[in-house]
């Protein structure tokens, strides 16, 4: 099979980054003096080989090509080639990776994707949207009289806060049940269709036993930060879930990874079938070309793996979504939180608006 | 309980540090506008308050107190709590946290440490040695030979590269007995101990596999990167195995998070027995003062959280030996990898001058 094409931004002079080049190679690889391995199988088919460095903006873009033998199809040990010693070096970005076709079929992929999100909420062709409950530290009743007001706003997809974990001040097995029933009775009262994504966070026990409640309860959707929880947990819970991921970036750190290698390519890899990213002008700095990109990434045609739906986020406002619907389409989840929620009582007005403008962007 | 106080060096103006560190207060916490929470509980006991605001190096270091409560006192919560969604924020370092006294009672935090290291490889004061076997895509004869050859030069611990996943070229189920038994057969001859530490990796069903096999073999430590496998995983399987944890630091990022936090603070809460970093002077650029303020927090007194070994390492020669225990003492583990391997057929020679050194340091 070809290599992995893993690109990195390394910051060093010109006259070292040859050099600088080919110790990234052993050390994403075979992690010891090349000239110490006497095998030349290890020598050919182990070894990382440096396929091109091109200078870019005052630093290098070097691509390696890392077997793919040496990932053995397997996400953590992928993460472990692509970044794992060199995580640790500061002058170390990684930029990017290309994977040889076929490579893809190692991994589950997202089993519903775009198309599945949509069958499932009943939104064949609009942009989706999205709202999350919060505080952390609010009773169960409060947030299910909050996702109450949400549904009955009209909102597609209802989800936790990522930081509604299993805390004593709101235990999972007391407030999916509370929220997923407030969301079902506003259902019937609306014939509405909402759809709660409660967050699934801690160990492989804890997972399993959250995926049993949920299940029993109805719930048809997942929140889930794959880097909290750990990319191997993460694709496990999914055989065990078989519900939509909706993927949260948390704990990303995604600034020396490229926001669309690790948020739309690698979590559509690893089976999430919606990334939520934090959009421009919000509460974080990613430029509109990035955030772009990382829609195209999820979007794109990739073999066999389902296509997955973009979810900008991250201190976003109403205002803005004839914007956000410009700039990403209708194969796109709107997600506000904090700007409804900031409308206090006027809380399911602001969501009926929300709305609106997505379901009649012409109006 | 008291506060968990966490420190973030953030790149921001004068006249803008204190707004963007209220606004971080928020992200880590309720994750909306703190003017939309009406419920008195939730501002008192939830939301994060800025503790203080100090100039350093043309930055600023502002403390939050993150409530205890939120953490849920599961690991990917605490994770989330401290850097999930500011991890995303370039401008934002997580540099240190404290935690109040009894926190670290909700962890299992490490099982063996330091004492129980020492124990068992029957070391009772000086440093100890490892080396690792490398590299990836070499048979399991191979490593098992170069197993011996480090068990012949008295090494104290075996450990496999952190790249010898459970790759086709040489399946977990196939090294691990394989290199155990060369290492035992060794041991034999030399009347000595030395053990071994194999990559356990993969998600938690490929995790508790491999448990069982090393049992079965009477493999007697384990080597795991956190970050890879996940913390959640990585805790769940210290019960399965039950001996001690050599934890490596790839995919750690660590350049955003402080070192000393992330691989001696965290990794330990989360029951490392020793810690794996990148020495100074090495392959990596960590000063030598945040190496040695990683081994101090390894080691010193953290209620009844057991002291863990710090593991200087990467590209770490022999002819370093003396400066690296006159840095670190005697409560330390010297890994040297490639700079043994380089010495090809002087393999064992160069093995028994590094144990040499550690033994009899003034000779």
């Amino acid at each position: 099979m070809e290599r992995i094409l893993a690109t990195y931004r390394i910051a060093a002079p010109d006259s070292e980054i040859r050099a600088r080049a080919e110790a990234l190679a052993a050390e994403q690889s075979v992690e010891m003096p090349v000239s110490a391995i006497a095998d030349r199988r290890v020598l050919d088919e182990i070894v990382a080989s440096v396929v091109s460095i091109e200078p870019r903006n005052g630093a290098f873009d070097v691509t390696l090509g890392i077997a793919p033998a040496t990932t053995g199809n397997e996400a953590s040990q992928l993460l472990n080639m692509l970044f794992g010693n060199c995580s640790l070096q500061p002058e170390v970005e990684l930029v990017d990776a290309a994977f040889p076709a076929g490579y893809e079929k190692g991994f589950p992929g997202p089993r519903f994707g775009i198309e599945g999100i949509r069958k499932m909420t009943g939104v064949p062709h609009r942009a989706l949207t999205c709202s999350a409950l919060k505080p952390q530290g609010a009773p169960a009743e409060h947030l299910a009289a909050l996702a109450r007001d949400f549904a009955l706003g009209g909102l597609d997809v209802i989800k936790d806060d990522h930081g509604l974990a299993n805390q004593a001040f709101s235990p999972f097995a007391n407030r999916i049940p509370a929220v997923q029933r407030a969301i079902a009775a506003a259902n019937r009262e609306t014939g509405g269709n909402t759809v709660y994504a409660p967050t699934f966070s801690g160990g492989p026990a804890a997972l399993r036993e959250q995926a049993r409640i949920a299940k029993a309860e109805g719930v048809r959707m997942a929140l889930i930060a794959p880097m909290l929880v750990g990319v191997p947990a993460f694709i496990e819970l999914q055989a065990d879930l078989d519900l939509p991921i909706l993927a949260h970036p948390a704990f990303g750190g995604a600034s020396r990874i490229g926001p669309p290698l690790l948020l739309a390519k690698l979590f559509r890899l690893f089976g999430a079938d919606a990334t939520i990213f934090p959009n421009h002008g919000g509460r974080f700095s990613y430029s509109r070309e990035t955030c772009l990109d990382i829609a195209k990434v999820a979007r794109e045609p990739w073999n066999g793996a389902r296509p997955i739906l973009p979810v900008p986020a991250g201190g976003m406002t109403v205002e803005r979504v004839p914007e956000m619907l410009a700039g990403y389409g209708n194969d796109t989840m709107l997600l506000i939180g904090g700007g409804l929620l900031a409308a206090g009582d006027k809380l399911l007005e602001r969501c009926r608006e929300f709305v609106r403008m997505v379901r009649e962007p012409n109006a």
